[in-house]
């Protein structure tokens, strides 16, 4: 491969790290690992619009926690808490689901969101961001098949709208990061998320959604839903195992770099079914039905799958924990909430 | 080829027609046309940032024709100077210079800007918005070789941040219009123009520049410089071709479609400093030097053209003015300004 450009890394127990979008799945259990490794102080920050104080409350009595309610549409919140920072995690954004039901707000935040976050470290000399980007960056239909490598163009023949502008936000998020790294030297590494799932799952994720609505219907006694005949491929990845790529990028001199995080390996929808079945003990049988029309639900056209060696090599990250443990996780969690 | 969808179409003598950015090389031709062609009342906008009153000095006193001052980030303009407009031709946008200078612009003027005007557009119900966007939607670098048909994904590996924002955010600017078709009806046609050239030339464009400044070193004495071996392909259209695409969008029946609008052949960049020291029956020889770094210059990886078929099966239209002719009209233009 390419030899890796090489910029600042960040001591974790020396420094001050930003959350934006902390609120959430991902900015929670990033705070953890964050705090359990030592971290000085983190700060999560959050216009709880989306992300809910229940995701962080268990860190709020934390003396190395600070929590800041600002919305990244107002440069001058940024600017303010941003002072004295080494490291900003960004994961506040909007998903396809946000671009089709309140598309001005998706575009405000994905695209001038990021680019008033990057301002913000730039004056204020942040040494490392870390940006979450997706596999939308990749596209949808029936061009995403094979191996979604990193170098991949963006397909969007037969996508919907929505998909298809989420997928462009956050390739404009990742070239807004290239240029500051240009223009004004910000070291940053974008990391492609899969699906994430985990527990304090939300319900605005179309794909992660599934496994909640296929839970949700067999706990009722209702037959999963298999919208087409279950093989179609989706790849997630634990939200522990993407806490743990966004340490490693930010402990990580590499810069400048766009990687994926991608889980151990991809699964089918009838796979997936199949094991909310198991943790259920269900004998239930999967219905297949179509889609209602107008319903966001993102499938691919071939099998793919999203390979993860690029993180290895640049951020000497791999993923952990297979679907089985993480669906197994995240449905404990699920039912200890409604107890 | 796929059934065409229908939609308004618009009677040119019956109709008020706005364009946006119209203080411009496309925008003076379009209204050219407009006027010839019988247009009712033609309304040009524009904020004057980049367009200048030189290209539409000579409709100023024209009765049929009205010149509106406003912004595309400030809806309310927007809702004014839409009322009681049958259609726009929505030409106002930053290129990948605008997106490597003025990032914060750009971004506002793209994205933004094209959703206001769509807003306007519902609001007024206006029948029909021709929305200019570019072959930039398919990328740049290697990837870009062969036909680049209206199919083909976005390539971004090994371009520059500047351009890869600009063609994704034509891509967002395209979504938008789909979306709003998708959820009100909105009728609109897509034009992915290629290099536009012509009298009137700016010097904003990174392609068409290479014209402007290959004749301005060549009346000076001095050698034109060709950045690479002269054999990169370029596919430009004559601004007159574009302004009939835009006509015929507007009064065709066809929307919710996106087709290619170029010349009528490709062209290498070698082939093009030739025609331009033909037409100054010059002897110098182009010097082959690669550009300074820095400079925004757009080379494509190998042999492209890009194909207005599909431009023909839904409009009816294909470009007429030839290279030879549209780059002699085009200095003669320049010629005249300069005596």
């Amino acid at each position: 491969m390419a030899t890796i450009k090489q910029g600042k890394a960040l001591n974790i127990r020396e420094s001050r790290i930003l959350i934006a979008g902390a609120a959430s799945l991902v900015g929670s259990h990033t705070a953890d690992l964050l705090l359990e490794q030592g971290v000085r102080e983190v700060i999560l920050l959050d216009n709880f619009s989306f992300g809910s104080m229940d995701a962080i409350a268990h860190l709020q009595d934390n003396p190395r926690v600070r929590i800041v309610r600002a919305d990244l549409m107002r440069l001058p919140d940024l600017l303010t808490a941003t002072e004295g920072v080494d490291g900003v995690v960004h994961l506040a954004a909007y998903m396809t689901l946000g671009f089709s039901q309140t598309p001005w707000n998706a575009v405000d935040v994905n695209i001038r969101g990021a680019q008033n976050m990057l301002e913000a470290c730039r004056v204020n000399k942040v040494g490392k961001i870390v940006f979450a980007s997706s596999n939308a960056v990749y596209g949808y239909g029936p061009g995403i098949k094979g191996a979604l490598s990193e170098s991949i163009p963006f397909y969007s023949e037969g996508a919907p709208p929505a998909a298809i502008l989420y997928g462009a936000s956050k390739i404009m998020g990742e070239q807004l990061c290239r240029q500051y790294h240009q223009n004004f030297g910000q070291d940053y590494v974008v990391l492609r998320y899969s699906t994430v799932y985990g527990e304090r799952q939300h319900y605005r994720a179309a794909n992660s959604l599934y496994i909640m609505e296929t839970y949700d219907l067999v706990r009722k006694g209702q037959a999963p839903i298999l919208p087409g005949d279950g093989k179609d491929t989706k790849h997630f990845v634990h939200v522990s195992d993407v806490a743990r790529a966004n340490v490693a990028a930010l402990q990580s001199a590499a810069t400048d770099v766009a990687v994926n995080v991608s889980g151990p390996e991809p699964i089918t929808t009838g796979e997936l079914v199949d094991l909310v079945l198991d943790y259920c003990k269900s004998s239930l049988r999967p219905e297949i039905r179509p889609d209602p029309p107008g319903k966001v639900r993102l499938t691919s056209g071939g099998a793919f799958h999203i390979p993860h060696d690029k993180a290895g090599e640049v951020l000497g990250w791999k993923p952990l924990v297979h679907m089985k443990e993480g669906v197994t996780r995240l449905l404990a969690w699920r039912e200890l909430q409604e107890s």
